[in-house]
């Protein structure tokens, strides 16, 4: 069938039987391991970072030389497709992502661009291929995307945003307008995942950021619509094995049910939920990724091995869990406590398969 | 029984009939109001205006003055307890909250008095009984509190935070110590909450702004569990009438069933639920309130009026309804469609009753 030496992770996604539940740890290539700090201070800033394949494949597998996580996930950043519009993406030290310019009106987003991955974004499909490479089968590779909407938000607001109030006006104003955005969008990241998977990547993560600002309307209606419409523009099989697509909605906790309908493998959980109460309303659908509180990591050992125990316990028997914190690990974290964290779910998790 | 001369608001937290959907909104007194903005130039800081009994009554009116509000409530601020504490509360432009001193060891709690309302906080208690007086009976007024948990995060933090990396440290490295903190902050709460309707308010709101950052299981144990022992050590009666709760956790969607059951009156609800999806969870134990984004506030008047109509058609027939938004107005919002709002709860809901 493959020939990956291990495939837990996709086959959890897919709700098939694994010998313990597999786990990775979202941003887990970052500024937490001093290696990766060398690399981005050689770099010079992130997005050279990304866009060099070489300096990108190797900080994708910094944290699989220290820890025994059951997947790699491609080093790069859920604002590529912006940047490759036009937009002219770029970080200032401690205040997130920045555009140059920004969409205000219809004939900014007329302007735009569809991305053809190949031509605009060759460094991600290059770097996808050194990664497989140099991976060797040990692990999958995730590769992602930020979902339609949540790139929305960035190129609107200019950048991270507290009460979202551009995009949201548009949103009530002219919601036929921010559809045509969306749409552009919806293309994009359809064809850019597409690229992803025919270039490498195993399995496929949506990152829908900014989706639980949303009311329940609006967020079926201007998120979770474009994410099941990218779904199901994906090329399901590659190399002979599905491809399943994981939608993490941070904030998502409510609309479970309806994300499950969406066409996708598996659910990102954040800490927010009970994750045994998740399971029982997605019942045998989707599989369930999370969903642990990154702050947990800053405890001792003894305390992030009981948090482990009770994430387990609570998913309880059976397939479709993979483990992950239910947001990204923060520079802060110890090396160690992530080390032990992964050792942790592999031991305690066998009890449950 | 009372000389109110609207008692919608608290009939509908008690599930009494009403004619019409009773109408609030947070923050109603604010920086969107031109005569807010002139008050609060005139007396200096936003801690003056608060400490200032009669310019606090003058700013709790303002709103009314306007619209057909269907109650009042304390112009104030979440942090009046920590300031009372010691911990020197002020506000930087833009920055929101800051503590001049914070709190990081057990000895720094230990030293943290209990606050005694009627000694440590009378200015709050004088212009309850001002704004009464002012009042005259022609709607209710709101009392209200940070949580517990809310206040500890701002006591420990320092103010503002994103990923809550001190307090989430004392929590899952000490528990023990952290539980000393919100015991001590649960008494302060109760006293001044007490003290807040003895001196006239006739309803009390507590504002868990930060309970929805926790995980389910710390939810439950740092922040509702000491909700409802605030809630449990409450006068339940002042003035011959029933003195209903509201418990409003942002981002506690999640928990609705177990807010419910902590006994209070009423749940203020963000703008992530649907609130009739709200409704059918928590039957009749509890009134709803809410649950409008506040960035629709920025749309045409038509489009304002659809959603109320929305909002109201999803709650349904019969009692137990407050219209109000998901959370405080922003400054950026014009006066008239504020009114428009009002008015639209009004019209569009008596067919509901």
């Amino acid at each position: 069938m493959s020939s990956l030496k291990n495939d837990r992770l996709l086959r959890a996604l897919l709700r098939q039987p694994v010998d313990v539940t597999p786990v990775w740890v979202m941003r887990q290539a970052g500024r937490y391991l001093p290696e990766y700090r060398a690399r981005r201070q050689r770099a010079g800033d992130f997005m050279s970072l990304c866009k060099n394949p070489d300096a990108a494949c190797a900080v994708t597998l910094q944290p699989l030389e220290r820890f025994n996580l059951d997947a790699a996930i491609l080093f790069s950043d859920i604002l590529t497709i912006p940047d490759a519009m036009g937009l002219g993406l770029y970080f200032e030290e401690g205040e997130g992502p920045r555009f140059q310019k920004t969409v205000a009106s219809i004939k900014d987003i007329e302007n735009l661009p569809i991305v053809n991955t190949a031509v605009d974004l060759p460094y991600v499909l290059d770097a996808i291929r050194l990664i497989r490479r140099e991976l060797n089968g040990a692990v999958p590779l995730i590769g992602f995307s930020g979902s339609p909407w949540t790139l929305a938000t960035y190129m609107i607001e200019g950048g991270s945003s507290k009460d979202f109030a551009r995009i949201k006006t548009m949103l009530y104003s002219q919601p036929d307008v921010l559809d045509i955005l969306l749409e552009k969008l919806t293309a994009s990241v359809t064809d850019y995942l597409n690229a992803q998977i025919a270039a490498g990547a195993q399995a496929v993560q949506i990152f829908d950021t900014w989706g639980g600002v949303l009311s329940n309307a609006a967020y079926h209606q201007f998120s979770l619509k474009y994410m099941a419409q990218v779904v199901d523009g994906l090329i399901t099989e590659s190399e002979g094995r599905e491809v399943p697509v994981i939608l993490f909605t941070k904030g998502g906790g409510g609309w479970l049910e309806s994300i499950a309908g969406s066409g996708c493998h598996g659910i990102g959980l954040d800490w927010s939920q009970d994750i045994g109460e998740a399971r029982e309303r997605v019942g045998d659908q989707v599989a369930l990724q999370g969903n642990m509180d990154p702050a947990i990591l800053r405890a001792p050992m003894s305390t992030i091995e009981a948090e482990v125990d009770t994430i387990l316990s609570r998913y309880g028997q059976g397939v479709g869990h993979v483990f992950n914190l239910g947001h990204g690990i923060t520079p802060d974290i110890e090396v160690a406590q992530v080390a032990g964290l992964v050792d942790a779910v592999h031991e305690l998790s066998a009890k449950f398969h």
